[in-house]
């Protein structure tokens, strides 16, 4: 992977201004954090050094860097609400961080905001295996959560190809969707309670609440992909599933788009209960993964416009290979699809979801991407595809280098609406961004979608919200900000 | 059955006072809505007549009786705005009202507040079948979305013995959970958008909402479960699943909760992905509603101590009867249950849930009810029907007439943790509810639990909240009601 050091995005975005409302951390700060901090929870940048802390400040897709010189770790609530109090009553901005594998620069600062990183705070707290209550830290990573749970005989409702280093309460402050939302649902549903620290520094919590409450507005709901600007999440409790005991999977080569929802549709009827994801890629996304997995056999014979990943789970393995191989037999008889690969074994399995996850790291590696994340109607998902790389294909600026694109591919979750544009190039250009905004906005709204399906908000997205959201939303959602935080400390520059 | 003609609610709870801010609605009120109201979109009460709308007063446990003179049934979203707009600048006060089957008060008037009737928006606006969103009037009949959804191979993702007569809107205005949330999850999880009239006539809609959307606050979550405290819902869009081709249940008769405990977890594991109910019922529960269906034999030949209805819902009957049938079999085997019948063509299986449906109104069929709605950890949840079941005994009020308590029963849904407890009446007495309140509130507060899981608040709760929510959470919920509605005209008395 080349790495592309992102430039500050204070100079990338000049039309962006720091509030100069916010005091600039100084000496005095580090003093105070420091009498209640231990020695590894306050990381402070050497002057004049911008790498000490660039994995703070830089984003994921190396396209945003903030330029804090101050990253707070605490280890306990208490500890996060002390200095919540403090920042608020000293008009000191901060940024909630925690995997930092965001994809719209919400968890990087745009400038000296102090970093928050929730990374330390990594207990999981209970689990109680007859309800499946799962209760931990914000920071938990998701592969340890993912890991607990499987070895209790229950699944973490929600999984994500950044599951190595994204963290619960990051996930739940972003909503995340990921590849199992179509069987598990989304966090709305699945998140039974929160623990909180306010801007104020007051603890909220209804972090022991079971499986039904009707006591009231159910506030935790506003904190669930609200990107850290309300409130610091600093424990979750979340409902796991029993774990299924039989997965299955198949990778499937096909012509069209058309096909691609026909399918879905079928396999909404057939698979029915024991449908657990239905992702699609299209020929250029998985042409990169190609390159990416250089070592690794692909998995059909041939190459095909799209791809379509199906998982199955459930109770009773041979009721679910009946199921899924009778489904895709009829699919082949019937000539919907062209090959398929039905996983044998664990590791096949296993394989065939390498092919999917690696799709973005492979659209990464060339050095950076350009990123949307949209849903649609089903009839009108990959028509924004098409329509983006027309656009950028005719201002010759896709190929072989030294054009700066590489490529600019589809897929995504067929289940949920959406899908994820990549555009993977060489160089981030002023040129490419202004081909794809407000274009990639203007054509989602025309198609009344969203412009942002799972992905969130943060600084990418901020001020674009008119696109799909109408002017009271807006103006209520203003006024919860303002309510919850009325100096507008909290993650400043993003949002709303 | 013996109705009772409730009490005035002014009358029996004399230490609840009208608010003076509230206009009394006169002519001149009434003149305005006809000027842009329909003839049927108004009824009056003839002065002095207080039994002309005593169907829209009067709650359906007949234990609250409001005393207003004015129902408003607008049939346009346009209409609601135009009323709440001007109750909102003449200080009129207003209670949301939907199918009015109601277990705490909230959809009926305490004193002379205008009831404003949903039941005429009863009109289905679209379905997609291709991603499953159902969008529909808040006043559409729940067994109607059941019937529309089933003729489109599709199903709505909530059901309650209420369905013959509870309305969408209001079903999701009360967060209601009911059969199947074991399957499908919550309200929250499943409604894709609603459509709101605010108090002062404002629209707010994101119904047209995609199944992800990830742009901003999730604003729709607080009206769900908010029983119309911050606006009325004038229409929903939610998530239909696949109808399942397969359903099936059975009626289980077993010795203790203990063993319904054991028994879930079996389910849990081994019917997996295909289990979409759960429900039990004590003997008393039966008891009554034995002699409520009395023509109708029972399906077991013995009488219990618990008894237990599963279903199991998916696309192959085949496997899942044989999931079903191994389950019970072992379950038989190991001894741990006593007797099953289980469900061998549709008649059978619409039977099987007679007996469950049939218990809330068997319970009501002596007269009225006390009924608490609770959730606790499953090891404690039969618990508190014993507790009360032991109080009211000990204070000899059990027994044939004259003692006023026909039975004290508990039931409810295993899977969620819930327990209806229904003290089954000839009459209300204030030496009931005094053995009653606060012995179960403090009850619940001992054991961690909730005081209403699915129920809500409404009058009944209204004031109890201290008993599971934290003051700082309940400070919270009065400045969104004060921030929503600053009047406070929206179902005053009630709810925060």
């Amino acid at each position: 992977m080349v790495a592309i050091a992102a430039q500050f995005t204070a100079e990338a975005y000049p039309q962006v201004h720091r509030n100069p409302a916010f005091k600039v951390p100084g000496p005095e700060d580090v003093k105070y954090f420091r009498s209640f901090l231990d020695a590894d929870e306050v990381l402070e940048a050497p002057q004049g050094d911008d790498e000490a802390l660039v994995s703070f400040n830089q984003d994921w897709m190396n396209k945003y860097r903030g330029q804090s010189n101050l990253v707070l770790l605490p280890k306990s609530t208490e500890k996060v609400s002390k200095i919540m109090k403090y920042c608020n009553e000293q008009k000191l901005a901060v940024v909630p961080q925690g995997g930092n594998t965001d994809l719209v620069g919400a968890s990087v600062p745009v400038f000296d905001e102090i970093i928050l990183s929730l990374k330390q705070m990594n207990k999981i707290r209970d689990f109680d295996p007859v309800s499946g209550a799962f209760k931990c830290d914000a920071g938990v990573v998701m592969k340890d959560a993912h890991q607990f749970l499987r070895d209790n005989d229950h699944i973490f409702p929600l999984d994500l190809p950044s599951r190595n280093a994204c963290q619960v309460g990051g996930v739940v402050s972003t909503n995340a969707g990921g590849l199992n939302l179509l069987r598990y649902g989304s966090l709305h549903g699945n998140v039974l309670g929160l623990e909180v620290v306010l801007p104020n520094g007051e603890i909220i919590s209804n972090i022991d609440a079971l499986r039904k409450d009707n006591t009231g507005y159910d506030l935790k709901q506003l904190f669930i992909g609200a990107e850290g600007t309300i409130g610091v999440i600093t424990g979750v409790s979340i409902l796991a599933a029993a774990k299924p005991k039989a997965f299955n999977n198949v990778f499937i080569g096909l012509e069209s788009f058309d096909v691609v929802q026909t399918l879905f549709v079928k396999a909404k009827k057939e698979l029915s209960e024991i449908l657990s994801a239905f992702e699609f890629m299209d020929r250029g996304s998985i042409k990169c993964t190609i390159e990416y997995l250089k070592d690794m056999p692909f998995l059909l014979k041939n190459q095909h416009n799209f791809y379509v990943l199906i998982e199955t789970s459930g109770s009773n393995q041979a009721h679910d290979s009946e199921k899924l191989t009778t489904f895709i037999q009829n699919a082949l008889d019937e000539k919907l699809i062209s090959e398929a690969k039905v996983s044998d074994n664990i590791d096949e399995y296993n394989t065939i979801w390498t092919w999917r996850k690696s799709v973005p790291p492979a659209c990464n590696s060339y050095g950076g991407m350009y990123k949307y994340d949209m849903s649609l109607k089903l009839k009108d998902l990959y028509s924004v595809s098409e329509a983006v790389t027309k656009r950028l294909d005719a201002a010759g600026l896709i190929g072989d280098a030294p054009k700066p694109i590489v490529a600019s591919v589809g897929y995504g979750h067929v289940g949920d609406g959406n899908i994820h544009l990549n555009i993977a190039v060489r160089e981030f250009t002023k040129e490419i961004e202004g081909l794809l905004e407000p274009f990639v906005y203007e054509y989602i709204q025309s198609k009344k979608g969203s412009i942002s399906a799972e992905h969130g908000v943060g600084f990418h997205k901020h001020g674009h919200l008119h696109y799909c959201r109408s002017e009271i939303e807006i103006r209520f959602m203003k006024e919860i900000k303002k309510h919850y935080d009325p100096n507008f400390i909290l993650n400043p520059y993003k949002y709303v």
